[in-house]
């Protein structure tokens, strides 16, 4: 399981404050403790109210980049803070992200080419987000097509299927499970698929429980990717034992330990 | 989801001694408490060093049936045992088990329908515990055939896919989680499915976080039934989240409340 830690975000006060301050500590200091508690990169979003999102954005990951080179997820809306943010950061990249219509497609997925960047294709056109699994994976195999045409690997390509709160949308996510593995089937290697967690509890009670439980549930389906806080630590204990269940590692007694060491 | 609580069984400590003690109170104390954390039904085992099989299951079942007329699952590898069980426990009842081979379903079959009983088919015949999902399926489909051969309708048959420790047997888990799949579309209406969950982390470290794991990875497939200690908290959590996420139940702030109230 790649684990993309969430922590490097705008709307967190401690990053909020840091970026108002120019203040690198926090920032380095989030960076390195998602890293130990087992992140295999990390998402870099300026958060919601910066008006400055391209001077932002570079130094956010001018910021992080002195500390680590693992690989960043340039996340924002804005194509000239994302421009911006892949060319600052260098090294591996994820493109996070790009809507999967033709329009955003045709603009993203060469900026990702360009900066050898990964890319996340989100489940969502000019239509919405699909409610049925058909809907679904016919956006993900638009986007694997357009990746092929813009000559991206396969395995460069990274499909959201994008899962709506519960609270609101309760029907939905037993479509991203279907839609998960049926995603997974359609290419050889199969595309990677990822999920922002915080999406499926946003304003639930237990969100953590919500979240947990719902990546499991992911992962039985063949996901493979997730957008996280990898200092949870009962989140990433699930996530290792769904894992070991799913014959991805070796068990031993010291399952746990030895992903954490 | 149907859950079976466990705990009468003379594996445990505190079941042995009551039952060579003859003491009704524990039984029943452990009974009560099974219900009220929310079990839907009671496991009554004998345990491994009984030499009178017959009289403890019949004791047991009786101090039980005192005090609650919640579903009995009469758990025993003894024929006479299983018989004297069923016939002194009366009421709902479940006959756990069968092995999915000709022979013992033409003797236990026959018995669950003289019963009213509902009937645990294991998935394991002369050939032992099938390694792919084919065979599992396989073994499954004959039980329901069998079980309509005796009139026993679907909604009594409940097929048990059988977890090995994911210690001894890593690369099978994946299996039964297909085959829950298969099997749930075998009929219409569906044979229920349940799982044994101390059997997947048999022997195993952190067996409560494999069990709890493990079952919401079961329930995305399609179990409904489940053995397990009811008051095993964090489990009950994650199957009722588990639920949620299925659309089971509907969703509210107080979700984990309306379940155990």
């Amino acid at each position: 399981m790649f684990v993309i830690g969430e922590r490097i975000n705008g709307m967190f006060n401690d990053i909020k404050k840091a970026i108002q301050d120019k203040d690198k500590g926090p920032v380095q200091e989030i960076a390195l403790v998602q890293v130990k508690a087992g992140a295999n990169a990390l998402d870099i979003n300026v958060g919601p109210a910066t008006t400055d999102k391209e001077g932002v954005m570079v130094w956010l990951v001018e910021t992080v980049r002195e500390v680590t080179d693992i690989t960043l997820s340039v996340d924002t809306a804005k194509f000239s803070a994302m421009k911006a943010g892949l060319e600052a950061a260098g090294g591996l990249l994820i493109l996070n992200s790009t809507k999967g219509d033709d329009k955003s497609m045709d603009q993203y997925l060469p900026l990702a080419k360009e900066n050898n960047a990964s890319v996340i294709i989100l489940n969502i056109d000019e239509n919405g987000v699909p409610s049925n699994v058909e809907g679904r994976v016919e956006i993900a195999m638009k986007g694997l097509a357009k990746a092929m045409e813009y000559e991206i690997d396969i395995d460069k390509v990274i499909i959201d299927p994008i899962a709506l709160p519960v609270n609101v949308a309760q029907d939905q996510p037993k479509n991203v499970f279907e839609a998960i593995k049926q995603i997974r089937m359609l290419s050889e290697p199969p595309p990677h698929v990822v999920n922002g967690l915080s999406n499926i509890s946003q304003r639930c009670s237990n969100t953590k429980l919500i979240n947990r439980t719902f990546l499991a549930m992911c992962i039985v389906n063949g996901m493979d990717m997730v957008i996280a806080d990898a200092t949870d630590r009962e989140l990433m204990d699930s996530m290792i034992t769904a894992e070991l269940l799913m014959n991805k590692s070796i068990y031993c007694d010291g399952f746990l330990d030895a992903y954490y060491t």
